[in-house]
């Protein structure tokens, strides 16, 4: 049984039984992920979406709504948190229009798969039609097929839209049935006047929607186009076996989404960092998920794939090269 | 003022204010170290002390005491865990011979600082004479002083040393005066009746000196070789202005005890992670310090040092690389 082989050569090697911890249940689910003891990570990817959201007009960021596509120059030009960490890691950063409010000049290093320019504001129409909510899902499906043909065999997403932690929260809340004031927090940094508004903003959306149900129905409700097509990405790298960096509290919703749908897509992922939103520590305890890291990070873009990754690498890494107790003739436990 | 002009330049980075979190509390601290604010990492080194207890032969450890010299010869082989980790960062290792209770052959690329064979049994007599933890003292800092030379100015420092969690905890009770059984933890892995044992023989060790009060006795008392070693090499790293990576319970005892004798050495220090060892959190809190990783990790060997490496690395490249809002021509706060 490959379980049991693997943690027969995770326990010989030498040091004490589990004396590295978080690193060996890595090393295990890596390994079962690709059928094998000794697992390799090739050619990494960070794919980064980016959508505008009709809702963030009523208020609900600490920032305009330019911004969305202001940041996407950024990543383009190489500036960006996200970029800086990828370069360090060599790991290849790809940039999509998802829905982005603003229409970019030709000749960038830029995917276009926008599906229309910003999702529908919540308050008044669903997010999404649904064939827009079927075309984003596709969108993001298709990059990642590209990608998995270059042999890469473990991504990560990131995203970038102004508006998303309120996307999210009213997502969260109906996966999960939860009121919406225990999965919303201060976003980008809002103060407390802004987040009271936040807070009633998306209780109004909650209200005006008593049906939503079904994930999908759910995501093309409340959902950015930017996360439907991070979903359907994410469903396409488990269709491709590969495995999935999971950052923050938006991408984690994502994840979430595809599990109510099927739950095994968990075996495939890997949640990088516990993110200082508020309710991202929730919502990884209701998936049952413990965080690498908790480095007080709320950016997004991926950042906390990317700076989890050295240590997935080395997850491998100890499995592939540490000796065993007999092959550095080390005494094992009296 | 060199603080003001730090925070102001990660302020001013394309992402929310503080949006990254502890990396921005280490761009700072690493900038007001090297007192610019573009600092670089350099060579990084990491330093592992290994020597044997006398304590050891009371049964105090679930492993053997020559573990210590087999765990040596597998450093020199390249297969522990410590290796792998620095191997993957090009942080290069150096293995010191603190006190280890065996006769190495010649011709290893093993530094010989060899004080005695082993400290001595605390049950009978002080670990050291006066002498021999003066020796130990200087024996660490020279190491440190020629690393420096290479144009090194990162360090961390990792153990070997079966029955060395028993010496950490029989200091940090005395450093911060508290009872033995709140530092005492299960080292590699103690079932309930060894980890009984050893509090019995800790109580016993430490009723035996009623009057060892400053840090160079305590150390002299209770410490080992490589422990002592290891203070010298942390004031040294100090002295030479490095950023000390701390790695995990034992490591972080040796700080204590420098930090007892000078306060601002915890300005150079990197607290890595917080071990799985039970008295780790409560000692990182009593010197007011979050560590940057928690992986559950009870190895030492200096492993939390270099899993955290490029997590400090990252720190430094966001201040060095990331555009400013003014820069990328994007929009901050409203």
């Amino acid at each position: 049984m490959l379980t049991t082989e693997l943690q027969h050569k995770i326990d010989f090697k030498t040091k004490p039984l589990g004396a590295l911890g978080h690193l060996e249940y890595l090393a295990h689910k890596i390994g079962m992920v690709q059928n094998t003891t000794s697992p390799q990570l090739t050619n990494p990817h960070l794919v980064v979406f980016a959508a505008d959201h009709g809702i963030a007009k009523a208020g609900v960021s600490a920032y305009p709504q330019e911004v969305t596509c202001q940041m996407v120059m950024n990543f383009l030009g190489g500036g960006a948190a996200i970029n800086v960490f990828c370069k360090q890691h060599d790991i290849e950063i790809k940039i999509v229009d998802a829905g982005v409010n603003f229409d970019f000049p030709e000749g960038l290093e830029l995917i276009d798969h926008k599906v229309r320019k910003s999702s529908r504001n919540i308050l008044e129409e669903p997010a999404m039609t649904s064939e827009e909510y079927q075309q984003a899902l596709q969108n993001g499906s298709v990059i990642v097929a590209k990608i998995a043909k270059t042999g890469c065999n473990i991504i990560g997403f990131g995203e970038m839209g102004i508006g998303n932690t309120s996307a999210s929260s009213l997502m969260m809340s109906q996966l999960f049935d939860l009121p919406i004031v225990s999965c919303i927090g201060r976003g980008t940094g809002l103060n407390d006047d802004q987040f009271l508004n936040k807070i009633n903003i998306l209780s109004a959306a909650i209200e005006k929607y008593p049906d939503s149900r079904t994930p999908d129905e759910i995501a093309q409700t409340f959902g950015g186009l930017e996360m439907v097509q991070m979903v359907g990405a994410m469903e396409e790298a488990f269709h491709q076996n590969m495995l999935i960096m999971v950052d923050g509290f938006i991408a984690t919703v994502a994840v979430a989404t595809a599990w109510r749908k099927n739950p095994d897509i968990l075996n495939n992922c890997i949640f990088c960092h516990v993110s200082d939103e508020n309710a991202h520590l929730q919502l990884l305890e209701l998936l049952g998920q413990k965080a690498l890291l908790n480095l007080n990070l709320r950016l997004g873009e991926g950042t906390g794939c990317a700076l989890a990754y050295p240590i997935i690498q080395s997850a491998v890494n100890f499995l592939n090269e540490m000796s065993s107790f007999e092959d550095a003739h080390v005494s094992n436990k009296e």
